[in-house]
């Protein structure tokens, strides 16, 4: 309208996004690469920060996914609006194959598809109310923390970058890289084991500690299972539900990113047993299966046919054997990692069931100096342990996911420091 | 832990699910068809209820995500993560084609692609506070009043279906379909034009009054435009940002489902100008830009590559005859619909710019009443009217979304009752 002014805004924000650290962890990282990169502008630099597949897709996912092209052209083979909670074959597949194999009792109604990992583990809360105590390992996987504060269910950062309202559990070479079982109750517990960022796992007995702590609490564990793949001991378990009693306790996370290297194609689901249940304000008790299936119907469109289709053939026999060879292939690279780094002197972490290896900063270096040093001697990008929280201080993450050309390189310069 | 009882739950649930109404519209459509068809086993249902496109997608899109599957295949061409804001490739195209060409100053950066618009009309509200006055028109689409029910933004609900703390503006044939511009304030406005479910338009001259409220009470407009394609006349305005001032008060939905036949393909977006403001609860004034754009670093991962691949094809010149064939292959559908229903003495409205006809249940029975006669009668399935909200009640929503055949033949059906 002309020479009209406009009112002030008036609509509010949601205020817990202020609460937000203004670097989060990768951009920052970004930003020093950039600086760096446009400083040194012939400097061959070698990614081992951000854990991002590199290697081809697999040929049975991506002949599963033209196929699926294919139907989509005629009448007869299209496919509108599918089922929100993912295709019946494809939830068929995840059930047997996953869980009921590994004498897991999940059945396919209980398994949610979805687009990632990243986005389950934090629309979760959407179902979750305000008032639960939550816990967190430190250092964390940053999307839980930011999905909290997001979602209102903290205090402010402290100095120290913890945010008030959140316990945290602090993991380290000190216990082992096992969090402590908290003596204070607590409602929510984030688990992810193989760890991001440390690459430790949880044993049985372990996870049987966690188990028997919520049931008996009556807390939840969001169990964060994406590196399962990982795992190279036969006695590790790959799901919480290979634990008595977490049907009873646990939602639980899987993701096709990191098996199947579809990180750029994005498949995911989520496990709600059947009968866990939550506690209303009005003291009645409610099945979380209904709340997340009426989430799921109401706020998403359930994911892609066509890239169902290809998750549906990593289950495949050819499946299955390409994807084996990639977690080979990336686990030789972690591997090379540890020998390395340990010839040189470096205390190493992880690595031997996740594609992660968790190397102590040399010399008392703090994180962020160690990056800077290998970045500017070394033209290698890792990730400072200090990104993932305040006890990863002094620790440092490379990802194993690259070429082996480019993993021998880095190694050779680091040893060359 | 043998013989131990867990604990009662004590993780609180979200209990603002709880005053979510049980039926919702399809699955209660769904249930009476699934029961009418184990009735009638012989029948032959002839579904226009769901909005739900049926002809083959494509070939662009589907030469275009083949290709894609084809790079993903090799080292050189791999994509793992994507930005989550979508590919530039892809803003460029949409920002060109779909604002720049019609006069809309929309640039790439603000334009976030997403996996449907389902998704980002509910995760809106993420970003905004819980103490906002909502508007809603009546009927509406169910998922702006169930998303603002879920995240606890309104009362419980009514007799009549209607939830409290929400402002309903009826739209019918009485008002022409237009809504009402509120007497009172109101901080968040959803509009839909071409609406779904009425099929009604908005002019330029009704948008301009909608932006012109919302900027001096300093509201913000959530407007749905996933139905631009179907408009014939072109002096109807595709996108709010050909109002001069949208950008200070407005956010626009998109989607590739209709017009390009994407609903289980998937890929939307969402538009969110710069300088867009909203209040903090300090009183200090934040762009919403960055909120999103926060939003979605942290809870999304980007849509899959190969389909952001397929939708770039949309805006190829071979992508651009085909959606217009698509389109017009289902406005014809709608044509007949509104010819075959007037011949039939039926009222109908909308299907000249949108492929939804809303027509005037006969004889004053109700929508619930008309859905049954029709589907036991003619068997033809429909949405009933009142399952939109409580102004809907008397109307009945036809969708255009089928093959010529099944249309003609449903048509025949209704006009032989």
């Amino acid at each position: 309208m002309p020479g009209k002014t406009p009112s002030d805004s008036v609509v509010q924000v949601n205020s817990n996004y202020l609460k937000l650290k203004a670097g989060y962890l990768f951009p920052e990282i970004a930003r020093r690469v950039k600086s760096f990169s446009e400083a040194n502008p012939n400097s061959a630099l070698i990614r081992l920060g951000i854990g991002d597949v590199t290697e081809p897709l697999p040929l049975a996912c991506r002949e599963a996914m033209k196929a699926a092209i294919d139907e989509m052209g005629t009448n007869a083979g299209f496919h509108g609006y599918g089922p929100e909670q993912g295709y019946g074959w494809l939830r068929d597949a995840i059930a047997k194959h996953d869980f009921q194999a590994r004498g897991c009792q999940i059945s396919p109604e209980e398994i949610f598809v979805s687009d990632g990992s990243k986005c389950d583990s934090s629309n979760i809360l959407d179902i979750l109310g305000s008032g639960n105590r939550i816990a967190v390992t430190d250092p964390v996987y940053p999307v839980y923390v930011d999905s909290n504060v997001m979602a209102g269910r903290t205090g402010e950062a402290g100095d120290n970058g913890r945010y008030g309202g959140l316990s945290y559990l602090p993991i380290s070479a000190d216990n082992g890289f096992a969090a402590q079982i908290p003596n204070e109750p607590v409602d929510l517990i984030y688990l992810c084991f193989p760890n991001n960022p440390t690459g430790a796992v949880a044993t049985k007995e372990q996870l049987k500690a966690w188990v028997d702590f919520a049931r008996s609490n009556g807390s939840l564990i969001l169990f964060d299972a994406a590196y399962e793949a990982f795992i190279q001991d036969p006695g590790l378990p790959h799901s919480i539900y290979e634990i008595e009693g977490a049907r009873d306790c646990a939602i639980e996370f899987r993701s096709f990113s990191k098996n199947a290297g579809f990180t750029g194609t994005r498949c995911a689901f989520t496990v709600v047993p059947k009968g866990l249940k939550g506690k209303a304000d009005d003291g009645s008790e409610v099945e979380l299966w209904g709340l997340w299936n009426r989430r799921q119907s109401t706020k998403f469109n359930g994911v892609s046919y066509i890239i169902q289709r290809g998750a549906e053939a990593v289950y495949s026999d050819q499946g299955q054997q390409e994807i084996k060879a990639l977690v080979n292939f990336y686990m030789e690279n972690a591997a090379i990692i540890r020998r390395e780094l340990s010839a040189a002197g470096i205390e190493v972490h992880g690595g031997e069931h996740a594609p992660y290896v968790w190397l102590k900063t040399p010399s008392g270096i703090d994180s962020w100096g160690f990056f800077d040093h290998l970045l500017q001697k070394a033209n290698v990008v890792g990730t400072p342990g200090s990104g993932f929280g305040a006890a990863g201080e002094g620790y440092f993450r490379l990802s194993a996911f690259n070429s082996r050309a480019n993993v021998d390189e880095a190694m050779r310069r680091i040893r060359a420091l």
